[in-house]
């Protein structure tokens, strides 16, 4: 530790366990600890200041036991982790300075120190809402970016079907097809969701899957020709109802599968023979495979938001003591749009 | 009816009734009935001979009352249909004569009218024996070539799945995949099937599913570096461990799923998780649209036959009495290699 350094109280969402089943709040624990707002003298480490932090469904993978190199669990008794925007306080690595504005990977605490920023990114237009680089211009954006374009290889005229609609990746995804001209169904899990996605983001058609007592029949009511482009959030029932009304040539990006997170035995999915005679393409991608296209998916979708042909809808948590109710809140599906926590707004 | 026309009697395989649960011989009546040998004056249609039918899983769908439009129901009371081998001995179609060799649908009955032939594919190459054409020269052949060329996009050195690997696709897609030096590991049903993999279709191992307690554990036993392509004609339990044990950017080309055809509620798959993480592509093909490219497909595999590089193992069974049987058994894997009928060898 740097001599004279200024050591600040530093409050911290501490996991307590690994968690098995649906989280909940008390799973986690906010709690102070204490910081040096100084890097060591020699370490390539950044010191920050988080400003947001985003509150994304993957975690919860990290929140149990697992060995995944991409998914690896949280440690309990340590701060959990997730993608957040920063300010630099202070910088042992040569291309941050204090000051400069990332974001990234970094810890669910007032002041995290970052001992591989090199993952982290520098945002340079700031005439945006910084708390949209958790969202719209961050991993979320990234996700409907490149699975849309990349994955689903849509066309105009193509009739497209999301799930979990009005979240963090649907209602960009919605928006990118009308941006095609295809014809866009969303569901989600409550009438105010419904009304935004039809309202706000401009879906052609929306429906609370809750309200629906046949998947099956409300997707043929919405589709009475069939779907050629699923965007999957959610899996289970909700697929197997989407597999008996895909086209011929179906496509079906899956970057997750929300409803089953919570179960200790996944539910099976029984209308695969359908991928057979449809010829579906059902195809799974993790975002970060994609990062290092940011700054061509910054260049096509900055230009949406300034002209406001995309707009972003954000259900803000004020302070680090309502972070675990808005992380946990994700899986009853309690926020309406992106989830995030204001930790400091400058 | 074209006068004098020589009339004989015509033995047939009739579907009794749809077909509902597991297939069995009495779903079927072998009869005799009448044909003339001569086509209508005026009309398009060709009288065949049937000398080869055959034995292939996608029948089953046609057994149930479905409205599939490649898979459309048998009518009961009527002769089922398939692929077959079968010689011209009457044609009122300007691009069929008396004598030609053809390939396609048939009847399965010693002789069939045939009202719409355009879909028949002619033998131009009779140095390899003609029941070939129902198996590796016929739509079992085109579907191991174009699922594994050009869904599994295979690159040499890969590891490489095949199930039901002794069978009319299977042996074949091991073989493709030896050529272009993967690594080929197969399933089958017994131990003389493991035996034909290993020592006749150059597979680098194989196993026995019915005599591994978990599925899993074997394909770990296998590949310890995991499967990069999963050539898939099971479904079920079987790709449910699979799925356990893809790599990342893995394939799965999905023609048939055997193990679910004859259950009421086809079984779960609860692993469809490991498609997101996994970044998995899972892609269903049906053969038939791959037909146009018949030609560039006889110019790669006839080679392969001529040189000795492809071997070709064949389960015949003899007359259309034991048809109903040779059918049947392959949802029982009574079968070793590619099943098929002979009517007539001439």
């Amino acid at each position: 530790m740097a001599a004279n350094s200024e050591v600040l109280s530093n409050k911290q969402v501490i996991l307590k366990n690994y968690v098995e089943g649906f989280p909940k709040e008390t799973d986690m624990l906010v709690k102070a600890s204490s910081i040096s707002l100084k890097v060591e003298e020699g370490s390539n480490a950044i010191l920050v200041k988080n400003l947001y932090l985003s509150c994304d469904p993957y975690m919860r993978a990290r929140m149990s036991f697992n060995q995944d190199p991409d998914f690896s669990s949280f440690t309990p008794g340590s701060p959990i982790e997730g993608f957040g925007v920063a300010k630099v306080v202070d910088s042992g690595h040569p291309e941050f300075k204090k000051g400069d504005l990332v974001w990234g990977t970094t810890g669910w605490e007032e002041y995290s120190l970052i001992k591989n920023p090199q993952g982290l990114f520098k945002i340079h237009h700031t005439d945006v809402p910084l708390s949209y680089y958790t969202g719209i211009l961050g991993m979320p954006g990234m996700t409907a970016w490149a699975g849309f374009y990349e994955i689903c290889a849509p066309k105009k005229g193509e009739y497209i079907y999301v799930s979990a609609a009005s979240g963090a990746v649907g209602q960009l995804v919605g928006q990118f097809a009308k941006l095609m001209g295809c014809y866009v169904v969303g569901s989600a899990g409550s009438r105010e969701k419904v009304e935004l996605l039809k309202n706000k983001f401009g879906f052609d058609d929306a429906f609370n899957y809750k309200e629906e007592n046949d998947l099956d029949a409300a997707l043929k009511r919405c589709f009475p020709e069939g779907i050629d482009i699923y965007f999957e959030h959610v899996g289970g029932k909700m697929l197997d109802a989407v597999l008996l009304n895909m086209r011929l040539h179906g496509r079906i990006a899956a970057c997750g599968m929300i409803s089953q997170y919570n179960l200790s035995q996944p539910e099976g999915v029984h209308n695969l023979m359908n991928v057979v005679y449809k010829r579906i393409r059902m195809e799974g991608f993790v975002v970060f495979d994609y990062f290092p296209q940011y700054s061509r998916f910054l260049d096509a979708v900055l230009p949406y938001i300034r002209e406001g042909k995309v707009v972003y809808v954000e259900d803000v948590a004020d302070g680090l003591e309502n972070a675990p109710a808005a992380l946990v809140g994700l899986f009853s599906g309690r926020n309406v749009g992106k989830q995030l926590v204001v930790v400091s707004r400058e």
